[in-house]
């Protein structure tokens, strides 16, 4: 008796996940968190108009939601001055990642991105056996001049930029993004991933005409719209590859309750000009509560502040320890010279302020340590 | 100024769609349904206690849900006798399919279903190269002699079968089951959906040891559970082959308002019973109209009653637009010789009173026509 025969891409795949959950520290530690602090969610909260639209949802859920997420579609396209057919949703940020990759990336393909980026997008890629080329950091920014260069370089299939940038928070202008699709190489897709971009400063999103071939961009309701938990991204893009998503996608995935709430969100800007007004609050008080302690803050454009501990990658790791004992749940960028920093996301006041006391006596612990 | 250089596999991939929803329609039609009975949905709703719970995660919807979807599967596991290892939870049955495909299917593997089955899970083989071998139902029963003869004759990598069946209805005793998994041929893995099966008689669900690595069983809360818009479903199988899953699968796929609701849901197995009673009150019903108006009702152990028009599938067709010219929505099999059948999914006796009404109208029109 045997087991399933794997494809041999599959048999060569790593069991590692992506993000641990903080339940899953939760459940181990055998003690929750104080502070929710590590995933970037919005602490604000969504819309009270999305909040009811889900639960009216509610009660409607034995239907299956639109295939077509026909009206969200079309209040998305409205939005952003286009039409429908060049939006797609998904089941978040990451699910869009994932379709897009297998739409393009067969083993050996190769993809750019940058060193310390977003790993979900190289699960997705290693999951469907492309070879990630990264570039390094420039100055804790992406750098769009090496990503280029090294999808000219590599024959890149697809270069990934986020921007504003996780985890670091820097951000570039869109002047600097529009230089970059112009001088990518002849046949490379740009993602351009503008998860944060709710949050930066105007100027910042991509200009970018929505029948461009040569980007696509992903944005999502889990950030400024407070709905991590519904699971609704989409992308914008011309429609020769928006369409090219139905070929593959999971036509019901985006269920009946996270459609209504996102659409019920995006008719409410005003809560998020609130959320946006918040956000810029609780990041200086943030960045007040790390230079209190010695750290340096990074210019953020996002929901998150990112801190140089000024140390190496074990001395941050040790802070980001020191924290998580004292129930504080926060992360970390993964690669040096980044990970000398930990990774803040904007709390409440009294969230921000339950780190803000445990900092000194985990900076403490981490000196003595 | 180039497009996306998509793979080999996905330029050659159809733009067609699994299923058109009843909201495309309706667009189409510029006119709502008055009865939904097209979907297989369940019209009965979830538990009272699955709809306050995905009330109160809509106020939490800020947050991810737990990537591992950790109390659901300690409670699935519970609720089947087994580990949460033998455990994983997905976006519906068909977000499962497709990463069950993904796992085993590379260009060219052989694959082998029903001619007419669910056609969800031949559009994930397609969209993976495999390539469907197809046996032809015996009696509107999916043939599982003929499955196994065709997967010991084409090497297939995967066997599907639904038990009960969708389109027809009908199923097969689960000592028939143990007997297919028996004669399996060495390296085939038999893919057992079971969506409908909590509404088949006692004797109908596999009694598959947990551990066998040559099933794994799919279930889902769209159907009994009445929760298809939340889009939760799981899978049964050899640990070894559930945490494969997680080589590939998007973690935070299943919300967290979805995950409430299904924990919550399969907690109230007496609102299931209650279902359970309603849908079979409401297939003798549809079985009763069916009669009253000369057709033949298939025995079925679903929410839905598969009704044979007594002609061939051109006729079965103009019986179906007639239905949904008078705007009930039905669906019919895809395929001969059971496209002969219309499929009206159980409603409540207001909705099966306006099919009622419908039906005798459509079938003069389409005797006519």
């Amino acid at each position: 008796m045997t087991g399933p025969r794997y494809t041999r891409l599959a048999e060569t795949l790593p069991a590692t996940v992506p993000f641990v959950g903080p339940e899953t520290q939760e459940r181990a530690r055998a003690r929750p968190f104080r502070a929710r602090l590590g995933a970037n969610e919005s602490v604000f909260g969504p819309s009270p108009a999305a909040i009811l639209a889900m639960r009216q949802a509610a009660q409607e859920v034995w239907m299956y939601g639109d295939p077509e997420n026909h009206d969200l579609r079309a209040a998305l396209a409205d939005h952003h001055g286009v039409n429908p057919a060049h939006v797609t949703v998904g089941e978040g940020i990451d699910g869009l990642l994932g379709y897009l990759v297998r739409l393009l990336i067969e083993p050996g393909d190769a993809v750019v991105t940058s060193d310390g980026a977003y790993p979900t997008f190289n699960f997705h890629v290693v999951g469907f056996g492309g070879v990630l080329h990264k570039a390094p950091y420039k100055g804790d920014h992406e750098d769009p001049e090496a990503l280029v260069a090294l999808a000219a370089e590599t024959g890149a299939k697809l270069v990934y930029i986020a921007n504003p940038d996780n985890p670091m928070g820097t951000w570039h202008d869109a002047t600097v993004t529009a230089r970059m699709i112009e001088a990518l190489p002849e046949g490379a897709l740009l993602i351009l991933d503008e998860a944060y971009v709710d949050f930066a400063p105007e100027g910042t999103a991509a200009a970018v005409d929505a029948d461009d071939p040569r980007v696509i961009r992903m944005r999502t309701f889990s950030k400024a719209y407070g709905m991590a938990g519904a699971r609704v991204g989409y992308a914008l893009g011309h429609p020769g590859l928006i369409s090219a998503f139905n070929k593959i996608r999971n036509h019901f995935g985006v269920g009946r309750i996270a459609q209504a709430g996102a659409l019920a969100a995006l008719g409410d800007q005003g809560h998020l000009h609130l959320v946006q007004r918040r956000v810029a609050g609780s990041r200086e008080d943030l960045s007040r509560i790390a230079r209190l302690n010695g750290l340096t803050p990074l210019p953020s454009a996002t929901n998150f502040v990112t801190m140089d501990c000024g140390g190496d990658g074990a001395f941050a790791r040790k802070v980001l320890e020191g924290l998580i004992a004292r129930d504080i749940f926060v992360r970390m960028p993964f690669v040096a010279p980044q990970d000398r920093c930990i990774r803040v996301s904007c709390g409440t006041a009294p969230q921000n302020a339950l780190f803000g006391a445990a900092l000194p006596e985990a900076l403490a612990a981490a000196r003595g340590g």
